[in-house]
């Protein structure tokens, strides 16, 4: 049987990716998701194992040490990461292992691990970014300035990525097919098929 | 708008590909079909532009001068190939080019245009090759005998490949759509969305 996928989804806040990780997750069921890890404290209404798996520091510093995480990084003195153990079972139970998570923790996921699959998804361009921003109403000037420039220096690591899906206004269904088509032929590839390939006569 | 994308698929003969093929023209009737051009004469049923094009020695070699074949090869005194033209047309018009062709030509399409896709399709195995081909009580012991040889040498070649598809027993229609996915996916890749993205903060 064929190893799952781990899939790495990126791409600037605003455009889209809740939406469409629901309509793939409505497409491709058997996928798992990814839930990361936490040393800040839990929020009202905040899940453990949901949102969050809320951890200790020193637990999580051990993880770290033990090569038990894929990726990580720290943010105002709180460590956030994918535990890794979900990952390895899932994929070897050949589900897929879905991330929704920064640029930053997607390299060094590819860095470690060269077959996880890497796709950026980008709104069609920075000023259909900055008017579905401006629809919500709900962020200042401020926030959506800096929004749109972090999502300028994001898509700049587009060229690490292995793929690149536009979500077109209005085209969620769209777009969760291309990933999942992306997914499917990423286990056709000659890497995930040697093995097949190099049976065939002694089958 | 994207380009076409020339798509290449070659297997063992008896692995089931005209069938395949004409699932995946279901699937995608807007695919441009290659028909190769070829120096020998027609034989009884055989229409210039379906089966092949019927073209002159001269003119086969002056195109090959000119650069005007995606690849060719020549067998008993004739040339084969495939015509550049009708590929650049129809990619340039947004369509997927499909070749159904030997492994030697689709290596020297991947020479000379390293962004063409090329799948194999392969059977199950060799065992299950040898039991097709024997069900079709059509074949001598000896054309067996030597088409499984002819199969197990084009298989070593599998690793030139990008992507290998396994034709399941029974299974036509998922491996149609194998290849549906794989030729969207291939769509979606870094190479092929460069310009989207180098362009996205210019929008």
């Amino acid at each position: 049987m064929n190893n799952g996928k781990v899939v790495v989804l990126s791409g600037p806040s605003g455009g889209g990716k809740g939406t469409v990780v629901k309509a793939l997750l409505e497409l491709m069921p058997e996928m798992a998701l990814s839930v990361s890890a936490t040393t800040r404290q839990p929020r009202a209404g905040e899940v453990d194992g949901r949102e969050y798996h809320f951890i200790a520091k020193e637990d999580f510093e051990n993880m770290i040490a033990n090569g038990e995480v894929l990726e990580y990084t720290s943010y105002c003195d709180n460590y956030y990461g994918t535990p890794k153990k979900p990952a390895v079972e899932a994929t070897e139970q050949g589900r897929d292992f879905f991330l929704e998570i920064e640029v930053d923790g997607a390299l060094q996921i590819k860095k470690r691990y060269p077959e996880a699959v890497l796709i950026m998804l980008i709104p069609p361009s920075l000023s259909e970014l900055e008017s579905r921003l401006r629809q919500r109403g709900t962020e200042s000037e401020e926030v959506i300035a800096k929004r749109l420039k972090r999502a300028a220096e994001e898509i700049e690591f587009a060229e690490k990525y292995d793929y690149i899906v536009v979500n077109e206004t209005g085209k969620i269904e769209e777009c969760a097919e291309r990933i999942r088509s992306i997914i499917s032929a990423e286990k056709n590839r000659y890497c995930a098929m040697k093995e097949t390939a190099d049976n065939f006569t002694s089958r």
